[in-house]
Protein backbone atom coordinates (compact mmCIF):
# COMPACT_ATOMS: atom_id res chain seq x y z
CA UNK A 1 0.00 0.00 0.00
CA UNK A 2 3.38 2.38 -0.02
CA UNK A 3 2.55 5.07 -2.71
CA UNK A 4 5.81 4.73 -5.03
CA UNK A 5 8.41 7.81 -5.21
CA UNK A 6 8.22 8.02 -1.07
CA UNK A 7 11.54 9.33 0.20
CA UNK A 8 12.86 7.43 3.74
CA UNK A 9 12.39 10.09 5.32
CA UNK A 10 8.51 9.72 4.77
CA UNK A 11 8.40 6.84 6.85
CA UNK A 12 10.14 8.03 9.57
CA UNK A 13 7.51 11.45 9.92
CA UNK A 14 4.90 9.14 8.76
CA UNK A 15 5.47 6.33 11.71
CA UNK A 16 6.19 9.26 14.02
CA UNK A 17 3.04 10.99 13.25
CA UNK A 18 1.18 7.82 13.94
CA UNK A 19 2.44 7.18 17.30
CA UNK A 20 1.74 10.36 18.12
CA UNK A 21 -1.90 10.16 17.05
CA UNK A 22 -2.07 6.67 18.50
CA UNK A 23 -1.18 8.16 22.06
CA UNK A 24 -3.43 11.11 22.06
CA UNK A 25 -6.38 9.03 20.60
CA UNK A 26 -5.99 6.73 23.32
CA UNK A 27 -5.18 9.01 26.10
CA UNK A 28 -7.05 12.20 25.28
CA UNK A 29 -10.13 10.33 23.42
CA UNK A 30 -10.56 10.91 19.37
CA UNK A 31 -12.77 14.29 19.84
CA UNK A 32 -10.28 15.79 22.18
CA UNK A 33 -6.90 14.77 20.47
CA UNK A 34 -6.99 17.88 17.23
CA UNK A 35 -4.70 17.59 14.07
CA UNK A 36 -2.91 20.76 15.55
CA UNK A 37 -2.01 19.30 18.84
CA UNK A 38 -0.63 15.77 16.90
CA UNK A 39 0.90 17.75 14.58
CA UNK A 40 2.31 19.85 17.32
CA UNK A 41 3.77 16.49 19.49
CA UNK A 42 4.88 15.03 15.93
CA UNK A 43 6.76 18.37 15.05
CA UNK A 44 5.40 18.83 11.61
CA UNK A 45 2.79 20.94 9.69
CA UNK A 46 -0.51 20.27 10.40
CA UNK A 47 -0.91 20.13 6.66
CA UNK A 48 1.31 17.46 6.31
CA UNK A 49 -0.97 15.27 8.51
CA UNK A 50 -3.75 16.11 5.90
CA UNK A 51 -1.10 14.86 3.01
CA UNK A 52 -0.43 11.73 4.19
CA UNK A 53 -3.61 10.86 5.90
CA UNK A 54 -6.65 13.09 4.03
CA UNK A 55 -8.54 13.73 7.37
CA UNK A 56 -8.54 13.01 10.76
CA UNK A 57 -10.85 9.76 10.56
CA UNK A 58 -7.87 8.72 7.85
CA UNK A 59 -5.50 9.32 10.22
CA UNK A 60 -7.53 7.52 12.93
CA UNK A 61 -8.02 4.42 10.87
CA UNK A 62 -4.60 4.22 10.20
CA UNK A 63 -3.49 4.74 13.67
CA UNK A 64 -5.75 1.66 14.68
CA UNK A 65 -4.57 -0.39 11.63
CA UNK A 66 -3.25 -3.85 13.31
CA UNK A 67 0.28 -3.94 14.02
CA UNK A 68 0.21 -7.77 12.67
CA UNK A 69 -1.69 -9.13 9.77
CA UNK A 70 -4.12 -11.53 11.66
CA UNK A 71 -4.43 -13.51 8.00
CA UNK A 72 -0.22 -14.14 8.87
CA UNK A 73 -1.33 -14.81 12.65
CA UNK A 74 -3.74 -17.72 11.66
CA UNK A 75 -2.10 -18.96 8.60
CA UNK A 76 -1.27 -21.84 10.82
CA UNK A 77 -4.30 -22.37 11.81
CA UNK A 78 -5.62 -23.37 8.17
CA UNK A 79 -2.01 -26.01 8.20
CA UNK A 80 -3.13 -27.28 11.35
CA UNK A 81 -5.01 -31.39 11.88
CA UNK A 82 -8.76 -30.60 11.59
CA UNK A 83 -9.38 -31.78 14.95
CA UNK A 84 -7.19 -29.07 16.27
CA UNK A 85 -7.79 -25.80 14.58
CA UNK A 86 -9.51 -24.17 17.76
CA UNK A 87 -6.93 -24.76 19.99
CA UNK A 88 -4.09 -23.85 17.07
CA UNK A 89 -6.53 -20.47 16.60
CA UNK A 90 -6.14 -20.22 20.39
CA UNK A 91 -2.56 -20.36 20.31
CA UNK A 92 -1.81 -18.28 17.48
CA UNK A 93 -3.62 -15.49 18.97
CA UNK A 94 -2.78 -15.66 22.12
CA UNK A 95 0.74 -15.74 21.10
CA UNK A 96 0.30 -12.31 19.68
CA UNK A 97 -1.60 -10.63 22.20
CA UNK A 98 1.06 -11.83 24.25
CA UNK A 99 3.87 -9.65 22.66
CA UNK A 100 3.59 -6.29 24.15
CA UNK A 101 3.41 -4.11 20.72
CA UNK A 102 0.13 -6.16 19.67
CA UNK A 103 -1.16 -5.53 23.13
CA UNK A 104 -0.32 -2.39 23.79
CA UNK A 105 -2.61 -1.25 20.07
CA UNK A 106 -5.50 -3.98 21.45
CA UNK A 107 -5.26 -1.16 24.84
CA UNK A 108 -5.15 1.91 22.95
CA UNK A 109 -8.10 0.58 20.10
CA UNK A 110 -10.28 -0.10 23.29
CA UNK A 111 -9.31 3.27 25.18
CA UNK A 112 -9.76 5.62 21.85
CA UNK A 113 -12.58 3.40 20.45
CA UNK A 114 -14.85 4.29 24.21
CA UNK A 115 -14.10 7.78 23.44
CA UNK A 116 -16.11 8.62 20.41
CA UNK A 117 -18.65 6.99 18.56
CA UNK A 118 -16.38 7.54 14.94
CA UNK A 119 -13.97 5.91 16.68
CA UNK A 120 -15.69 2.50 17.65
CA UNK A 121 -17.15 2.60 13.88
CA UNK A 122 -13.68 2.48 13.16
CA UNK A 123 -12.13 -0.32 15.39
CA UNK A 124 -15.55 -2.55 14.46
CA UNK A 125 -14.63 -2.01 10.62
CA UNK A 126 -10.89 -2.95 11.08
CA UNK A 127 -11.94 -5.80 13.26
CA UNK A 128 -14.35 -7.18 10.56
CA UNK A 129 -12.20 -6.41 7.59
CA UNK A 130 -9.27 -8.00 9.38
CA UNK A 131 -10.16 -10.60 12.12
CA UNK A 132 -13.69 -11.87 10.87
CA UNK A 133 -12.58 -11.66 7.44
CA UNK A 134 -9.43 -14.02 8.19
CA UNK A 135 -11.46 -16.34 10.21
CA UNK A 136 -13.89 -16.89 7.63
CA UNK A 137 -11.54 -17.98 5.56
CA UNK A 138 -10.76 -21.06 7.51
CA UNK A 139 -14.56 -22.31 7.26
CA UNK A 140 -16.32 -24.40 4.86
CA UNK A 141 -19.97 -22.99 5.48
CA UNK A 142 -21.61 -20.67 7.72
CA UNK A 143 -18.65 -18.27 7.69
CA UNK A 144 -20.67 -15.39 8.78
CA UNK A 145 -22.29 -17.23 12.27
CA UNK A 146 -18.58 -19.30 12.53
CA UNK A 147 -16.39 -16.20 12.57
CA UNK A 148 -19.14 -13.77 14.42
CA UNK A 149 -19.21 -16.73 17.40
CA UNK A 150 -15.69 -16.79 16.93
CA UNK A 151 -15.33 -13.24 17.72
CA UNK A 152 -17.51 -13.12 20.70
CA UNK A 153 -15.12 -15.49 22.36
CA UNK A 154 -12.02 -14.38 21.22
CA UNK A 155 -12.64 -10.87 21.79
CA UNK A 156 -14.39 -11.53 25.27
CA UNK A 157 -10.75 -13.36 25.99
CA UNK A 158 -8.72 -10.64 25.00
CA UNK A 159 -10.89 -8.23 26.87
CA UNK A 160 -11.30 -10.02 30.27
CA UNK A 161 -7.34 -10.95 30.78
CA UNK A 162 -5.50 -7.58 28.78
CA UNK A 163 -7.72 -5.26 29.49
CA UNK A 164 -9.92 -6.20 32.68
CA UNK A 165 -7.36 -8.26 33.75
CA UNK A 166 -9.74 -10.54 35.94
CA UNK A 167 -7.13 -12.06 37.77
CA UNK A 168 -8.67 -16.15 37.09
CA UNK A 169 -8.26 -15.11 33.86
CA UNK A 170 -4.44 -14.37 34.09
CA UNK A 171 -3.83 -17.18 36.15
CA UNK A 172 -4.35 -19.17 32.94
CA UNK A 173 -1.41 -19.89 31.04
CA UNK A 174 -1.66 -20.01 27.40
CA UNK A 175 -1.50 -23.70 26.98
CA UNK A 176 -4.43 -23.78 29.83
CA UNK A 177 -6.17 -21.75 27.53
CA UNK A 178 -5.63 -23.58 24.17
CA UNK A 179 -6.96 -26.47 26.02
CA UNK A 180 -10.22 -25.12 27.44
CA UNK A 181 -10.96 -22.57 24.82
CA UNK A 182 -10.05 -24.18 22.05
CA UNK A 183 -12.83 -26.88 21.92
CA UNK A 184 -14.94 -24.27 21.58
CA UNK A 185 -13.80 -22.52 18.90
CA UNK A 186 -12.97 -25.75 17.14
CA UNK A 187 -17.21 -26.09 17.64
CA UNK A 188 -17.96 -22.74 16.29
CA UNK A 189 -15.33 -23.53 12.95
CA UNK A 190 -16.75 -26.70 12.27
CA UNK A 191 -19.19 -28.35 13.96
CA UNK A 192 -22.68 -28.34 12.64
CA UNK A 193 -24.32 -25.27 14.83
CA UNK B 1 -27.54 -1.51 52.42
CA UNK B 2 -29.16 1.62 53.30
CA UNK B 3 -28.56 3.42 56.62
CA UNK B 4 -31.48 3.83 58.72
CA UNK B 5 -32.93 7.62 59.54
CA UNK B 6 -32.34 8.50 55.71
CA UNK B 7 -35.07 11.07 55.15
CA UNK B 8 -37.28 10.01 51.33
CA UNK B 9 -35.77 13.33 50.06
CA UNK B 10 -31.74 11.85 50.63
CA UNK B 11 -32.85 8.63 48.45
CA UNK B 12 -33.84 11.95 45.71
CA UNK B 13 -30.29 13.81 46.03
CA UNK B 14 -28.67 10.61 46.49
CA UNK B 15 -29.35 9.14 43.23
CA UNK B 16 -29.81 12.30 41.07
CA UNK B 17 -26.03 12.71 42.28
CA UNK B 18 -25.01 9.19 40.77
CA UNK B 19 -26.92 9.84 37.48
CA UNK B 20 -25.26 13.07 36.88
CA UNK B 21 -21.89 10.97 38.27
CA UNK B 22 -22.31 7.22 35.79
CA UNK B 23 -22.67 10.72 32.89
CA UNK B 24 -19.76 12.79 33.18
CA UNK B 25 -17.54 9.43 34.20
CA UNK B 26 -18.74 8.02 30.96
CA UNK B 27 -18.20 10.87 29.14
CA UNK B 28 -15.55 13.19 29.83
CA UNK B 29 -13.55 10.00 31.86
CA UNK B 30 -12.97 9.69 35.51
CA UNK B 31 -10.09 11.98 36.14
CA UNK B 32 -11.94 15.14 34.17
CA UNK B 33 -14.85 14.63 35.84
CA UNK B 34 -14.75 16.26 39.55
CA UNK B 35 -16.41 16.02 42.38
CA UNK B 36 -17.16 20.20 41.93
CA UNK B 37 -18.26 19.43 38.54
CA UNK B 38 -20.60 16.53 39.38
CA UNK B 39 -21.88 18.91 42.53
CA UNK B 40 -22.71 21.54 40.34
CA UNK B 41 -24.78 19.59 37.44
CA UNK B 42 -26.34 17.80 40.18
CA UNK B 43 -27.32 21.13 42.27
CA UNK B 44 -25.92 20.10 45.60
CA UNK B 45 -23.18 21.48 47.59
CA UNK B 46 -19.99 19.28 47.01
CA UNK B 47 -19.53 18.38 50.79
CA UNK B 48 -22.71 16.27 50.33
CA UNK B 49 -21.41 14.07 47.67
CA UNK B 50 -18.60 13.35 50.42
CA UNK B 51 -21.06 12.92 53.17
CA UNK B 52 -22.84 10.14 50.89
CA UNK B 53 -19.92 8.54 49.25
CA UNK B 54 -16.67 9.06 51.42
CA UNK B 55 -14.06 10.09 48.57
CA UNK B 56 -14.14 10.03 44.32
CA UNK B 57 -13.55 6.54 44.16
CA UNK B 58 -16.40 5.70 46.49
CA UNK B 59 -18.63 7.95 44.34
CA UNK B 60 -17.43 5.65 41.04
CA UNK B 61 -17.82 2.40 43.22
CA UNK B 62 -21.57 3.21 43.38
CA UNK B 63 -22.43 4.56 40.01
CA UNK B 64 -21.30 1.49 38.57
CA UNK B 65 -22.66 -0.85 40.65
CA UNK B 66 -24.61 -3.53 38.49
CA UNK B 67 -28.60 -1.99 38.24
CA UNK B 68 -29.57 -5.91 38.57
CA UNK B 69 -27.96 -8.35 40.81
CA UNK B 70 -26.25 -10.82 38.68
CA UNK B 71 -27.55 -13.45 41.76
CA UNK B 72 -30.97 -12.57 40.72
CA UNK B 73 -30.56 -12.72 37.14
CA UNK B 74 -28.58 -16.16 37.51
CA UNK B 75 -31.32 -17.41 39.28
CA UNK B 76 -33.31 -19.42 37.12
CA UNK B 77 -30.09 -21.39 36.02
CA UNK B 78 -29.43 -23.02 39.25
CA UNK B 79 -33.20 -24.76 38.74
CA UNK B 80 -32.79 -25.68 35.15
CA UNK B 81 -32.13 -28.82 34.07
CA UNK B 82 -28.31 -29.87 34.73
CA UNK B 83 -27.90 -30.12 30.83
CA UNK B 84 -29.36 -27.24 29.87
CA UNK B 85 -28.04 -24.78 32.36
CA UNK B 86 -25.62 -23.34 29.68
CA UNK B 87 -28.52 -22.23 27.10
CA UNK B 88 -30.43 -21.20 30.40
CA UNK B 89 -27.49 -18.74 31.34
CA UNK B 90 -26.88 -17.26 28.03
CA UNK B 91 -31.00 -16.59 27.77
CA UNK B 92 -31.13 -14.78 31.49
CA UNK B 93 -27.49 -12.70 30.71
CA UNK B 94 -29.23 -11.46 27.54
CA UNK B 95 -32.29 -11.20 28.71
CA UNK B 96 -30.68 -8.42 31.19
CA UNK B 97 -28.42 -6.85 28.58
CA UNK B 98 -31.69 -6.56 26.09
CA UNK B 99 -32.77 -4.39 28.79
CA UNK B 100 -32.19 -0.57 28.24
CA UNK B 101 -31.19 0.22 31.61
CA UNK B 102 -28.49 -2.76 31.79
CA UNK B 103 -27.02 -2.02 28.23
CA UNK B 104 -26.88 1.58 29.09
CA UNK B 105 -25.22 0.84 32.28
CA UNK B 106 -22.59 -1.73 30.77
CA UNK B 107 -21.45 0.73 28.08
CA UNK B 108 -21.03 3.55 30.60
CA UNK B 109 -19.08 1.36 32.77
CA UNK B 110 -16.96 -0.02 29.75
CA UNK B 111 -16.57 3.88 28.41
CA UNK B 112 -15.67 5.04 32.22
CA UNK B 113 -13.10 2.07 32.61
CA UNK B 114 -11.56 2.72 29.32
CA UNK B 115 -10.82 6.52 30.68
CA UNK B 116 -8.61 5.93 33.59
CA UNK B 117 -6.58 2.68 35.68
CA UNK B 118 -8.58 3.34 39.17
CA UNK B 119 -11.80 3.19 36.87
CA UNK B 120 -10.83 -0.12 35.80
CA UNK B 121 -9.96 -1.43 38.88
CA UNK B 122 -13.11 -0.90 39.89
CA UNK B 123 -14.88 -2.54 37.03
CA UNK B 124 -12.61 -5.48 37.04
CA UNK B 125 -13.80 -5.90 41.35
CA UNK B 126 -16.89 -5.17 40.34
CA UNK B 127 -17.68 -7.87 37.90
CA UNK B 128 -15.78 -10.34 40.01
CA UNK B 129 -17.52 -9.48 43.21
CA UNK B 130 -20.99 -9.68 41.27
CA UNK B 131 -20.81 -12.30 38.43
CA UNK B 132 -17.65 -14.27 38.67
CA UNK B 133 -19.05 -14.81 42.62
CA UNK B 134 -22.71 -15.95 41.21
CA UNK B 135 -21.24 -18.16 38.46
CA UNK B 136 -19.05 -19.83 40.97
CA UNK B 137 -21.63 -20.60 42.77
CA UNK B 138 -23.15 -22.76 39.92
CA UNK B 139 -20.24 -25.11 40.08
CA UNK B 140 -19.74 -28.00 42.02
CA UNK B 141 -15.66 -27.89 41.64
CA UNK B 142 -12.86 -25.37 40.02
CA UNK B 143 -15.20 -22.45 41.08
CA UNK B 144 -12.37 -19.94 40.04
CA UNK B 145 -11.21 -21.32 36.42
CA UNK B 146 -15.20 -22.19 35.51
CA UNK B 147 -16.03 -18.87 36.09
CA UNK B 148 -12.93 -17.49 34.61
CA UNK B 149 -13.82 -19.27 31.19
CA UNK B 150 -17.86 -18.12 31.28
CA UNK B 151 -16.31 -14.73 32.00
CA UNK B 152 -14.21 -14.89 28.90
CA UNK B 153 -17.67 -16.20 26.71
CA UNK B 154 -20.02 -13.89 28.51
CA UNK B 155 -17.79 -10.75 28.45
CA UNK B 156 -16.93 -10.96 24.85
CA UNK B 157 -20.53 -11.55 23.84
CA UNK B 158 -21.65 -8.52 25.27
CA UNK B 159 -18.54 -6.72 24.24
CA UNK B 160 -19.05 -7.37 20.69
CA UNK B 161 -22.89 -7.41 20.69
CA UNK B 162 -23.35 -3.94 22.37
CA UNK B 163 -20.35 -1.91 22.49
CA UNK B 164 -18.42 -2.69 18.87
CA UNK B 165 -22.17 -4.03 17.47
CA UNK B 166 -20.61 -6.29 14.57
CA UNK B 167 -23.26 -7.11 12.28
CA UNK B 168 -22.79 -10.74 11.83
CA UNK B 169 -23.17 -10.79 16.32
CA UNK B 170 -25.63 -8.56 16.18
CA UNK B 171 -27.75 -10.40 13.65
CA UNK B 172 -28.44 -13.41 15.98
CA UNK B 173 -31.23 -13.38 18.00
CA UNK B 174 -31.57 -14.39 21.30
CA UNK B 175 -32.75 -17.65 20.69
CA UNK B 176 -30.29 -18.41 18.32
CA UNK B 177 -27.39 -17.42 20.56
CA UNK B 178 -28.93 -19.48 23.48
CA UNK B 179 -28.96 -22.35 21.07
CA UNK B 180 -24.74 -21.64 20.00
CA UNK B 181 -22.78 -20.21 22.93
CA UNK B 182 -25.14 -22.33 25.08
CA UNK B 183 -23.16 -25.55 25.08
CA UNK B 184 -19.87 -23.72 25.42
CA UNK B 185 -21.34 -22.10 28.90
CA UNK B 186 -22.36 -25.82 29.68
CA UNK B 187 -18.78 -27.25 29.12
CA UNK B 188 -17.23 -24.42 31.05
CA UNK B 189 -19.94 -24.93 33.84
CA UNK B 190 -19.87 -28.91 34.16
CA UNK B 191 -18.02 -30.47 31.83
CA UNK B 192 -14.53 -31.89 32.64
CA UNK B 193 -11.71 -29.49 31.50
Amino acid sequence: MKPRGRRPGDEDTRARILNVAREQFAHSGYERASMRSIAGQAQVDPALITHYFGSKVGLLTEALRLPVDPAVVLESVGHSEPDHMGEALVRAMVGAWETPVVRQHFLGMLRTAASHEVAREVMQQTLHDSVQVAVARLVDDDADRRSALVMTQMAGLAFTRYFLQLPEVVALTPEELAASIGPTIQRYLVDPL
